[in-house]
């Protein structure tokens, strides 16, 4: 894929499992480049346009069966749109976007997760973002377990809910969902950057501050 | 694409533009099956199941402003879905399957109308179906402009409607379309059979019964 030479904004897309921090992470990294003078849209896939948030609804409830071929090409759907509709408009106006999960989760998810073909994921990748690739990436690498209780404890403290359709699944598929993060960043190694989650979040924004400064 | 030889089942798509009589004709044919003692499955895309459904909603609603790439992966969504949920299974049992609409109408609708990529087009039919072909394609062929008066007066007199999303396309968009059908068919031209509507709907249906006999 190609960078985003064309363009004079900045691409960061934040990954990681469930639990992993990558929303804190991502508002904390928001208000770092505000402050330092950026412009800065935050945003989230599947999300960030109306369609897209009404894509999210049906991926993420409990009682959507969907098979995982459908769940690829609704994810690419929505991503497409978000593409056209908010992030190439933002990096034309010379932003950062920060994107709060991308292409790398359908690899990792859809791929390692539900085994479906990486090679089709990553030509449906590639047509859905228009060929446009992150700048930087950062993985929050936690472990699987304690990652997916910590989310599973959120969600009930904050919404009463047993957790999403994601979430519902196995600590297995969660621990291949990882493999593939992690086989990802190893591919793809100087555009992602692996960071174990610390003992505060102000930690972890800490050491993702350091390849941010790279980029800038 | 593989034909339906593993499984017992007739697969029968019923192709057309707006105003073709695709609905009435399906309807006709499922009674004429089901008198010469067929199980019969009649089913329509998108759509089919209940969250194909959901998606026909988005597709069809005349507020979404889908760009095209997105609008193509939610068809292939709503596709994947019905073809393992409800296709797949009612070939298996044996059933003739009646689909009002199916892959060929992405080719013409989203390849010759919205000028996407026919390769792409076809590479996630292909993924989208699992490689199954219908046995047998019937093309309602009638002129655009008449075809889409007729069914935005059908709108108008049934539910006081201007017509959803696609309707309210261009006359060119629509001639387009019916181009890439024609190209479609002379392309497949074992699988596709052009029949030009007649000036009842028996009458189209008769000229229907003759391709039909070959396949059963």
């Amino acid at each position: 894929m190609e960078k985003m030479k064309k363009n004079k904004g900045i691409f960061i897309t934040i990954e990681g499992g469930e639990g992993s921090g990558k929303t804190t992470q991502s508002r904390l990294l928001k208000e770092y480049l505000e402050k330092l003078g950026r412009k800065v849209l935050l945003t989230r896939e599947p999300g960030g346009t109306l369609f897209a948030e009404s894509i999210r609804k049906i991926l993420l409830s409990p009682d959507s069966r969907l098979v995982p071929l459908s769940e690829l090409f609704l994810y690419e759907a929505a991503r497409s749109q978000h593409m056209e509709e908010f992030i190439i408009p933002a990096l034309k106006a010379g932003k950062v976007v920060i994107c709060d999960r991308f292409t790398d989760a359908t690899v990792a998810y859809q791929g390692y997760g539900r085994k479906l073909d990486i090679k089709l994921i990553n030509r449906l990748n590639k047509e859905a973002t228009f060929g446009i690739s992150p700048n930087l990436t950062i993985y929050l690498d936690i472990d699987s377990k304690k990652g997916l209780n910590k989310a599973k404890f959120l969600d009930k403290e904050s919404y009463g809910s047993d957790g999403d359709r994601i979430e519902r699944e196995s600590v297995l598929f969660h621990n291949n969902v990882r493999k593939g993060y992690l086989n990802q960043a190893k591919k793809c190694h100087k555009r992602i950057k692996v960071i174990k989650t610390q003992s505060t979040p102000l930690k972890t924004h800490m050491l993702i501050r350091k390849y941010l400064d790279a980029v800038l």
